[in-house]
């Protein structure tokens, strides 16, 4: 099967990453698959949530938003508190990049990682966790080179990729199009160690035997591993060799 | 390894249903998973979602909610908006019994199942689609027997269980604390048929290896059948058996 | 005349108590008027609110709701603030158990009353005022058992009932269905020494004239007399001999 | 005892209505009970809430706020929503006019009773009531008059005022000092035909015994009658004879 | 040309203040531009807010609003927070007021000016700056009588009138009718030395040339003097001499 | 005096303008003034808001918000409602984009303009009303090209700038820094033919004399003509030559 865009069933849309596209933060990137643009920003202010104090150690979270023209037709802004869709990606958004980072060795501080949609053609919070990972990592090195924590955190790098399956065709990357006829969904989170962050299947039509699981979590895997390449490719022209292997851990 | 409570690690929690528990609801059953007691109600209104008008359906959807003292410690009631754990759960719940039902055999209606905890030990999602299950077929039932719908719309049964992991443990049915002290925290969605409606795979601390979350896949599908076991026995004692053949789909 | 559940007019529902009903927390009764049934549940937390710091005293809350079918039609979660009614009866329900307690005898603490009606079929306010004070009372002696206080605070019980006209027939204790028939709904609550802690009383359709205000403040005394009686049976099970004499004020 | 501000115990305030404060509304009357002053506004609207439509009668609601500087320490505005006790006024306000008036008589109308408080010295909501009376039955008259309404709807004349007792002393129409220090605080709502519409007996320290609740009643019953007779007068001023004899039912 | 009330084109409406009318507050005022009305309070509380502390000065804001029946229509309450005109509005007159006097020198205070619109006829924010300017006045000199502040603040008086263009003639004071079928309304700001504090000059239906917006500004200036003489008149009836030649800047 | 960035007091930031930089909107124009960087979106909707319907015209309205990281220090997202500088400033934008087109001409439709920050250094306003216009006007032409309108409605091209003085110097296009500076702020909408549209001028610091108002409305006049030029270049390179003679009106 060739998809609408001329892709093989197993192949990903163009990934780009532009880091520093918002200057001001403390770390930045848009990060692009095919039409989907999210523009990533880290943010780094002292102190933790009031349930965390004390416990020396710091916290990631995460807000995503799209911009009302992000999509073919105008949605409303949340300004009457985010919906459900809504909390529920920057929850898992959050909760992803957590585990991308050694919270202790920041210190009692947290790194907001702001995810805004400027375009949305599917895939936005896998975009959004790859992304953000970029933003986090230069918003770490920000901390190093500015003296304020002085040996490298840990840094897991992690990234994200949806698949999907469509009338017994396995897809990876899904597209808005492909997205909305799919059977199922599945967002999976997996780092540079090949294990699992985060699964995220949803059979919004049919549910799946135990084999198409199998082989959807396979075809994201390899996925995966080409978004982590060119991750750490662009922040390879940016951050120093040191901080470059200490993402790398074993 | 043998559990704080006695059990095994791939021994459930002892599950029992009580039918019938909100007498004035179309169909209600208060489930428990040990000391975890959730009392889920349906209810069938006429009528559809503004989004779906006019496409010859029906709709189930589902709320979640814990009465204050369900818990150790007293949690504030969410009269300021649902939280984001709390809409992330009922649309969880919501989306797993829509994959149990015919949405064009009931008509233009709206079932709402209302998952009120009134004790939480653990497992409250999972025991609330188990038991929302039980109220949805019981409405369903309802809807026939007061002559709404004339043929008996097809369910097919399905039931939900955590599964974790405890520093290389692997368990079945996870208590309050088993769940908060997991590396990794899983929730399975699994039908009749044994095709999986939901997973959702949360590594808090540290990500899981593939064959890892493989055999935890195992683990809950074995769980799960218990669990239909007893919702057709519960169901059994009230409904007439071409319903319950109905509800078996090949 | 006969009532439709063939009571006499002065005659109350039967009434249950059951104690401990909801075990994490520090008190609870499920109490039952007829068909209605609230759950009950006391929390002691350490503090009291900004405007009592300092004054060497406790302070007692309520907070009120309904589960979406405790009532035979479907009623909305409250999650955009509590209704006017609600506020209303909870206000209500905390001022009447504030005059049950020395608030200075239990320290700074707050004891919170959640009122949570399973079933509503009339006179759940009432029910959650005599019900909230078994709770009050079990807390009250779990601030003893567990050392927090020394002695016994002082407790006068007290218990409510609501009485009501229709066509010129006064009735105690009415159901949903009486009450909504109801020229006048009068709602009391009177404490073991038989003074009134509370009135309210409101002509729905026909004011009343002195004499039949008179004549159903003397049925709503004598009804809570009845319902003060089963209250101290249900504590006299678990409350040691000297909580309940000192229960009994002069 | 003579009160601090010279007052016998059983001595309303100076009470003044004066008619026509807002000259935009369909009736208006800036009523005083000595320094408390309440600004109450009559509008009428075509249409009923939802809930009444096709009943073939009107509708009579009633708001309530108080400026900032009505007190003597500055009080926020309500900007997020009344307060409970602002809902439990204006639902009693709202409650108690409409006993005064043949919602029958008005066609599907709503007439919204506003009642703005200028200046607060105790006794805020017993003045809305007796100045709201007057505001509609000014709006009333003014459905006539326009000929909107063919013939007089039946208004039955009512009026409130506060009783309480301070240390056995048992006093009518407390001011904001005497309100703070009562052991009991009452609020009376009765007709011209001497008929009771409401009732609130609050002890907010000492439970009364039936010997004193009935002094308490008696004493408002006094008070009110002065006040029904102001109320006569100021209206007589500017209505037509046909509508006070209306007024006057039998 | 003559207007509709029989003033010329650059002619005030009767322009009156009455001292004291808010007798709780620190200082206030009634002011009347024609059939507008606006009640003006100010209160004076410790402490500023919280990203001005330690600035060693202190801080002047203002609120609005209308009573319901302010307008020939009734208007909604604001009690899901203030309108966007709203905020406009408040936000105008505090900074306007904040331009008329010393910050520094009134201590780590806050004063707010309560606007709140009895009727309403058209410029209802010019005669609360106005109006808000006496009230602050009063409070400056509260501050002083009380011995909370030893020299007496620099005050800078100012006032605000509206103006406006309908079809080619300029008008000074619109009242509402006027105000709705301008082409261009303006309302400006100016203190006792000519000078401009604010200019809002907004073409709702035509653009104005550089010429009319000249001659819009020299009929506001003129209005203003006359304004400015009242609200002199009008506190030189409570105020110390003193405390009105310090109000005179050079 | 040379400004910071080596401007001249009367000299523009760099503007630029890209043409479709949101590419699902129905006109987009990305425009920067120097580092302010704002994305300006047009969607077309059918119908007005409730209160215009059956009018026979158009209606355009606007939203703004900044991305959390426009700014040095993150600012948090507007999700409890706007603030009151948010719905300030996008009542500007709308107002004066409507005083741009002939709403007649557009027929039942609501264009909406969303102007959203990327980067923020002061005339963010500003920017998005000259942005807004160029994602206008192509909107128009959408209309026109698809068919939805016959004939060009018209347009009047308006651009708008910030003039400010700090010390008694004037300034054109001020930057963040220098907006906070400033002595007195004011933004100016003008069209192209040289007539104003809106003038908002506030002291924030020192109220300024009739001279220099006069000084800063002709600073502001000449920035603007060079916007206009700019917006004029951009749509000439996408749009026919009858729209761009449309858009000069006389």
């Amino acid at each position: 099967m060739v998809r609408r865009d001329g892709r093989a069933p197993d192949q990903l849309r163009p990934i780009t990453i532009e880091i520093g596209a918002a200057p001001y933060a403390e770390g930045s990137a848009l990060i692009a698959y095919g039409n989907t643009r999210v523009l990533c920003t880290a943010t780094i202010e002292d102190g933790v949530p009031a349930w965390m104090r004390g416990q020396q150690g710091g916290w990631v979270t995460a807000e995503y938003a799209m911009l009302p023209r992000a999509t073919l037709q105008r949605s409303r802004r949340e300004r009457n508190g985010p919906s459900g869709r809504t909390q529920e990606i920057q929850r898992l958004i959050g909760r992803a990049l957590r585990a991308a980072i050694d919270l202790h060795a920041i210190g009692e501080r947290t790194i907001t990682i702001d995810c805004d949609v400027l375009q949305a053609d599917g895939g936005t919070r896998t975009a959004s966790i790859s992304g953000g990972y970029v933003a986090l990592a230069l918003a770490v090195d920000h901390l190093v080179r500015s003296g304020a924590v002085e040996t490298y955190p840990t840094l897991t790098p992690l990234a994200a990729v949806s698949v999907g399956m469509i009338q017994d065709t396995l897809l990876l990357d899904l597209c808005y199009e492909e997205d909305s006829q799919a059977d199922l969904d599945c967002n999976v989170v997996m780092n540079i160690n090949s294990a699992f962050v985060e699964v995220q299947a949803t059979a919004e039509r049919t549910p799946v035997s135990r084999a198409q699981l199998d082989a959807l979590l396979d075809l994201a895997a390899r996925g995966i591993q080409q978004i982590l390449a060119t991750q750490a490719a662009a922040l390879a022209t940016v951050l120093p060799n040191n901080a470059m292997s200490s993402s790398a851990s074993p």
